[in-house]
């Protein structure tokens, strides 16, 4: 037995060996998604996009709590359409899958599948604003969209994935740029309440902001290798849609405006930071309140055990379900204990429940946290409660533990070398008091790798030199490698 | 006030008149859905997307609970790929949307946006089976998919719609059979209580089933005009995709087999079917159970209506919230009572709550069902219980109205000047023997308009002779007009 769960887990990398692999192994081991013929398209499969539909769900709470409604619009945009805005279309042209046919006609024009929903959404929004009681319009979707990426990776960075966009319209860009904070707000509580993994958030350099926004405020994650992982971002897209798509409306003082557009996204990839995150040498660790699978329950077969100790699971795993969590019973019989153990391991199932004939003996099961294999004898009466406050400490200390992985990885750097050095030995955010130019900019994405992943919002200015050219400082901004 | 409902009204022409105008009167005037300038494609604006939701949670729970999990699988479909089932690409290529180029570089293969996934999933099955122990696999998608259709018709017909698509994998012909039934069964029982549409359902003809399948069982619905509508299908691929796609498993014997699959679909299609069965000449009739507003509260205004009326409006919904319901307070100043009552009525609310100074000094409010507009006046602390009963009996009376229409729409033709005279003039099922034969069935076609929508199952051996041939009768079938 001992012997087989060891051959089991060297299917995988240790993650300090090759983190990029174990990523690999356990997206693959863990039947997260699997690759397809079809260059950089994956399929979700079962495991993985339940968590995507219990990410869907709270996301979704969100959005809704916040007055928001969801819609469908086309996947197709005309490429006249996409056009509009310049420096929206000069952004995503190169990344556009073009079709040309339908059925055996060729188009009179090419439709571009959507890479984003702006073009095709703010030419609806154009037909439906009038007046200023029409305002604000508040609409997100949720579907699926396709840029075609170079180098992909599963969840991280595919050519087709899964998200929701928001796109709303309002009167003032005052009232914008409330809508765009509110938003990057509930996305960085979904992100730590939710996924466990906390974050830094703040603004986008113009160099990194979306094509075609005011600007674009987002949330960045730290992986366990020190890179860091946008996580969701938020657009300000001032008058710029709106004077490309003609979005006017006629103010409380009957004269015609162009009204304020914004629009935000979180997507699959979110799943990567959550294996990213918390995941260990034995595969993953889900955050109970996204894992599909919260408690394993896993009988110990002996002699006659489908008579003693089944029926006891059985009655557990009712009791469990009724009481609201998502468990499972592993009643297979082809495999060994330990061989499950390790099969939900790898799966990062939260806690595991042993049930035993000496358990069913003592009235009690054992209920083992997968993040420290720490061990519960509690009475089978008190299960329930024990089990939700262990999940509740699991998914506190996941997010404790993640934070103190952020500022372990945080430094403060006031010179050049150290920025190098940093990005070259342990990687992580580089705290760096920068000028504001782009050459600068460009000049240690070149030679470290690393670009700004925010500029804080509301922060003191800064007495220091710029890292890079040793200018008056701007802003403290942070550095770093990302995925 | 009444001048102003009148006028209100008159926005759509009554079904009676045109019931085609009535329809994409109703979805345009209640924000259903919405044309773009791409040929085909319709927006699911918020209210008519708030439906497909509540349909989606109800389905996906009838999918859960038959065993199966969801998973995501690529829009796109190499060439190659569709190609391996021949009847399969024959039925769908003149439908298929060609994606070309990819950014700036011509692909050296086609990909076609899936008009229905077999292709793409059977070949990761293909992959994922090795064993009887692999089997039973039962996956189910929601996504978009995309048929370049001629003539399009928001919700009915559209070059994109949405749907969920089942994938399943067994090990014996019985036991994908025995699947094919169970979830025609589950659109029977979803349709019948969800949307209180009344149903027939059987095979179709060879000429009509899925492209690939050995056979096709569906669910067909009859709308107000009396032509049907197909509201989901159920195919049994017997072999076709597993030989096509190389899925084979060991079975207990360590013999090696062809696994035999399934497919099962229903689509946003059925939005449609919802709006033509119980809408009438004020708009659509929402099922209360699928009504993202199942009662609005429409306070009336007098002198001081808001420290007054509103309060206890305020407080009713805050109830009837908690309670469960999908309630809405329409406190809209810009509007009269009249002009709400209206705008509500075609959004099809199923119920209207009344609430005035009258009624405050009575401690009572006004219920008024959409349908026939009855009303009830209830004690203000009851009006959670009668509204909950009020829906129910809506909901139930919807059906019994639409069964009504479908049996007084349903004749015993025996004759072919019968089938003639019955499809021209009232339209409605024709239940005829039929021989069988493809000849007769596209005779009926071309020279009435109308196909073999279902042949009944397990039905005794007709006596009587094909109503085209006049030879031996084979089955009676409902021969039909049709979306």
């Amino acid at each position: 037995m001992s012997n087989k769960k060891e051959t089991f887990v060297q299917d995988i990398t240790p993650k300090s060996q090759d983190f990029s692999q174990w990523y690999t192994d356990v997206v693959r081991k863990a039947e997260m998604a699997d690759y397809t013929m079809i260059k950089g398209c994956m399929v979700i499969r079962p495991y993985g996009y339940a968590i995507w539909e219990l990410m869907q769900q709270a996301m979704d709470r969100r959005i809704k709590a916040t007055g928001h409604v969801n819609a469908y619009f086309p996947l197709f945009i005309p490429e006249s359409l996409l056009k509009k805005e310049a420096e929206h279309v000069e952004g995503f042209a190169p990344e556009v899958a073009w079709v040309t046919h339908g059925g055996k006609e060729e188009l009179e024009e090419r439709l571009a599948i959507r890479p984003t929903s702006e073009a095709i959404i703010c030419s609806m929004y154009s037909k439906w604003v009038r007046s200023w009681r029409d305002l604000p319009i508040l609409i997100n979707q949720w579907c699926n969209v396709v840029r075609w990426e170079k180098v992909t990776r599963p969840f991280l960075r595919t050519t087709e994935f899964l998200w929701q966009e928001g796109h709303t319209v309002h009167a003032t860009e005052e009232e914008a740029e409330a809508e765009v904070l509110r938003m990057l707000d509930v996305y960085r509580d979904f992100v730590e309440t939710e996924l466990a993994v906390p974050l830094i958030y703040g603004l986008k350099t113009d160099r990194e902001k979306f094509a075609g926004a005011l600007r674009t405020y987002a949330i960045e994650a730290m992986m366990w290798d020190g890179k860091a992982l946008r996580a969701g971002t938020s657009h300000h897209l001032g008058q710029n849609f709106s004077k490309a798509f003609d979005i006017r409306f006629e103010d409380q003082n009957q004269q015609i405006q162009y009204a304020w557009t914004t629009s935000w996204g979180s997507t699959t990839r979110l799943i990567g930071a959550l294996i990213m995150a918390h995941g260990d040498d034995s595969g993953l660790i889900l955050p109970p309140r996204v894992a599909p699978v919260q408690a394993v329950i896993i009988p110990i077969a002996a002699a006659n055990w489908q008579e003693t100790v089944l029926p006891a699971a059985q009655r557990l795993l009712r009791d469990l379900l009724v009481s609201g969590f998502r468990a499972k019973l592993d009643d297979r019989d082809a495999y060994t204990p330990g061989w499950k153990y390790s099969d939900w391991e790898m799966r990062g199932v939260p806690v595991r429940i042993e049930i035993g004939p000496k358990d069913i003996a003592k009235n009690q099961v054992v209920l083992v946290r997968r993040d420290n294999r720490k061990k519960e004898f509690v009475p089978m009466e008190e299960a329930g409660v024990r089990l939700k406050s262990m999940l509740d400490s699991l998914q506190q200390d996941l997010y404790d533990r993640a934070k103190q992985h952020l500022q372990t990885h945080t430094f403060e750097i006031d010179s050049y070398s150290e920025l190098v050095k940093a990005m070259e030995e342990s990687r992580g955010f580089a705290v760096s008091p920068w000028c504001g130019s782009e050459t600068c900019e460009a000049k240690v994405k070149e030679e470290t790798g690393a670009t700004v992943r925010v500029i804080p919002v509301s922060q003191p200015v800064t007495k220091k030199a710029c890292v890079v050219c040793g200018n008056a400082g701007k802003y403290h901004v942070y550095f770093a490698k990302s995925y």
